[in-house]
């Protein structure tokens, strides 16, 4: 039995659990004030090539999505997202648990346009009843998408401008940001990125951590007294050396970006094993997750052997399935999926 | 330089290590359904002799008490805390930040009086105002409290018994249960607190674990959909084996006790050697932490070599120092400690 | 200069006046317990031939919509609205800063559909990943609707059947109820409104007073302690006889139908008067608002001496404009309209 | 039967009451942006020689306090309150519904001393943990206090002192401030309050309106888009023109303070009247409500014809029962209260 379910099937990727080991006996103060919080967030400004940032370690992704909008948004703000948004669509509705309205707007293969937001803007400023109306503060974007798709450097450069135009931060989901990175279909770098977004986090739990996500203000922009917000929503770590010491591990030697460039190779073989049998793909996706169109009687002889998602059903006999390739991926496994076809 | 300042200055203990580098190639599933996370939770409800428990693991205490209370507690109700709770003292606002108020009472060493708490009641479901206060719906104690002082079975029996008479839960953070559990002053055992408590949980940040906090319901009584509860409070974590795996190891051949032992032989032994030195103490405590009184000048050649934690000055010359052992303290830095007095 | 801006321009009706200056004197308790309310409360139960309602007197519309929706739904649940619903689109997020979701449904002239709802809930309950959404826990619908239509008694019912198949609330706004009772296009009485809905409001701020709107909760399912509910957000009026001195005249000799009856009245003569000078109307609507479409011109002579809210713009010289009639509108007034069209 | 019950048992007064009926069937804007808000507004920045005063009119005290509090603090703040606050002990736990703790401090009489509040700063900036507590913001003080005592103009500027030098806001809960404002026993103006608080409120409930809070942001620092944050908190009346004609009436020809003094001629000759029959009083208080004790036998016997307040027992037979004076209290009504005693 294989598994291409997601990407956080497995534990840490080896170097990872190996600096955990390495470090596990040593006195280190706590929440996240330790010297791998601090060596993990050098290597990560300097990654970002962005010497100003502020750097802050949380565990999951809902809880820095959570975390960052509901403390930066003014308490009259909302946050717009694409309605397929993770924030929107499977969070919980933490964002709004926390006194925050999302703002849902359509999207394009999981991706916001620059252009229909400016619309949305222009009609909100000239609203009479502008009061009784939530203020858009930030844009949410996640890249890669939830459909595995990515934002282009211009398409990212408009999205930067009109938060820019409207007061808005613009604020990057990177759960799977090495996965987005490393694509070959990508002009983005983590330095456009950093200099682009207000803040964004650079997933680890889906790229080969046992949890962990590093948030990077990238303009001295936190907002004050940032710990004390995490520790009222449960999200300082004591042991933040757990965090630290995981990423300082992802920053030395490329690592984090070796994660990405492994899983990518996987989905394009993955891919390829697809296309030659004749599947069709419900989506184009540039990264590490692929959506394949599969009949009911396929799925159910594929699911003997191999874990997958079930993305949507088209009709009653044909459904899209996700397959998400990870650090663990290995061409053995991919072999036995292509045997099973 | 050795350190005494809190228990969670280092990494797992080595056997919790140990289970996460044998399980972390393994294919497991998300958030909680793992099988680690499974096999924890029969193992802790066999530890407490209560088959009808449900298990959930949390990240931290903070994230932990918080979760526990607010979505326990209906939204007319608040929770009963000793002044010196964590929750009231040192969790940033947590309870509040989710809504909920936490009425403060009197301690005595840490510990609240089932008495006092008779005596309130009576007095609040007196008050002709009654629906512009708030209903006390929960009891929280602490065990060891924030003074490292113990609940008798006697103690607890009556603050359930109390909790019963007037509708209550009665919630027991064990953030530091397992120096609880193995004092050699206490007469209350796992079993009497899943007996006793409606909710209690099992900390493992501050016991040996990386991160993680076992909270136990202890008959059926688990908010609905808890699960989605944990998740829109960023507190479902997506790689959940890490918590299970640590937890797994910590059940098995009796490692969480062992560990309570170890640290508990080690502070018998600090005490031992400041009461020889003629030293004071704050207070009596019959756990993992103790209470030291040093002058100024004591402090201040101590911390040359050991790192502690001020608890309070009690003037300009004199302070209260806690110093805390952990599964990692050895007896050669008590050792040390000896000769630096 | 006449208005027809909105339906709370003017104060209270005459007869609303004279009871507050007739009871100005005597001595009531506070809180919602003094003899007028629970005379208005009695006689709303009488209206609505529904004994066993338990009857709320709260300020304004968005308080009754914040307070009903947030304590009724489950931490875990969401409510269901139109995207035009007055709490998706003009309380400037009150339901969410309570920290529920508002899960928005395409409408069709303000209304939702009740077959959507089922196609909705069947994909919900389908989904592998259920404890990561927000669990529908309540249907919010308007009626009259913010576009001035009307759910048909076939339609309503529908709506009642879907929220008891899936254990939802069905709430009714019903800040301009007595348009939608008085119309001559409804099929729904207000017993029907009753029996069908498990809560909804009669709006008093927009039919004749100067605030109020009295919650029924249709068969005892006022959440527990509703008043201390009131209290915690700000909704309970210390001197509550103001709110049910208004609703006690409302209630007698049939004052809200008749407040109704006359605004019907009015809007109908407006309409008509549109109609004759050859202008189209942007939609339908049988209630006591009215969306006319002008030219950007038109608008500008009209807003000289008349005063009115634009509601949208269609093109540079096409523009939507909502009038409305309410109690104190005079024929004297359409008189003056119909001169300057 | 008279009551001495509280001092919100009456309509309006009848001037208060006369400016309503005036301006009953004008057309007015809605949302406090009326004629008669602007008006009230004015006339109240004059009272308060205070000419960059902003002034907002919310309805009632619970929902006044609530909203000035949480939409001033940032969100790692609290609010220091006497034990005896009103926001801390009869509002349902309003504040922290809203996500803020109140951090309780002892009292003297109902007062809160500067220099309690000095020490507490010193050891909160002292503290290691600092980002683990909850950062003091605002005071909240109420004048007069909840046991009808004062603060002196000593005592407030003390308070205004510590506040500013430690970068916290000072909020004064006026409920009754037209009782402190025209005791005999006080030094302190409206002028000194709107010199020496960053926000308070004139509180119309209680002192002769229907309903009515003007709050008071005293140097253009009301937090931006506060009309957009009292919508939705449910707190912005459509048709504002009621708060606004009470206000204008309140605040017009020294209305306010006429209704001040006339409740505290009363107070003072009900006060004489239990003093010459020997009775004892609970404390000293300078204003309109006045606390006496009682034995059991007396309670009862003076319950028959008069509505009183129990406020606390002694013992199982001596009762503090508070009385208040109002608007309405008529010399009559004394004279029959003599009678029975």
């Amino acid at each position: 039995m294989i598994s291409l379910e997601s990407d956080y099937i497995t534990g840490a990727h080896p170097k990872v659990l190996q600096r955990l080991i390495e470090t596990n006996e040593e006195v280190q103060t706590g929440y996240g004030l330790d010297a791998y919080c601090l060596s993990a967030a050098e290597k990560i400004k300097s990654a970002c090539q962005c010497p100003e940032a502020q750097v802050y370690f949380l565990t999951g992704g809902t809880q820095a999505n959570a975390t960052v909008i509901t403390s930066m948004l003014e308490e009259f703000q909302g946050v717009i997202s694409a309605t397929t948004g993770h924030i929107h669509a499977h969070e919980a509705g933490a964002v709004e648990f926390s006194g925050h309205k999302i703002i849902p707007m359509p999207h394009k293969q999981g991706k916001l346009n620059a252009e229909d937001i400016r619309r949305y803007m222009k009609t909100f400023y000239a609203d009479e009843a502008i009061e009784h109306l939530v203020y858009p503060g930030m844009v949410y974007i996640s890249h890669p998408t939830e459909y595995g798709s990515l934002y282009s450097l211009a398409e990212l450069t408009a999205l930067s401008q009109v938060c820019k135009e409207y007061g808005m931060s613009l604020f990057m989901d990177g759960a799977r940001l090495a996965y987005g990175l490393m694509s070959r279909r990508t002009d983005v770098t983590l330095a456009d990125i950093a200099r682009l977004c207000d803040v964004f986090y650079i997933g680890g739990t889906k790229a080969g951590a046992l949890c962990g996500e590093a948030v990077v203000f990238t303009h001295q922009n936190a907002p004050s007294h940032f710990m004390n917000r995490m520790k009222k929503r449960g999200a300082l770590m004591a042991k933040g050396r757990l965090l630290g010491a995981q990423f300082e591990a992802l920053f030395t030697d490329g690592l984090y970006f070796e994660i990405g460039r492994h899983a990518i190779d996987m989905a394009e073989k993955l891919e390829a094993i697809f296309a030659k049998k004749g599947y069709s793909f419900y989506m184009d996706s540039p990264t590490n997750q692929k959506f394949v169109i599969l009949t009911k009687e396929t799925l159910e002889r594929l699911r003997k052997a191999v874990a997958v998602t079930v993305w949507e059903w088209l009709d009653a006999d044909r459904v899209v399935v996700r397959l998400a390739t990870t650090w663990s991926t290995k061409e053995a496994d991919l072999e036995l999926l292509e045997a099973l076809l």
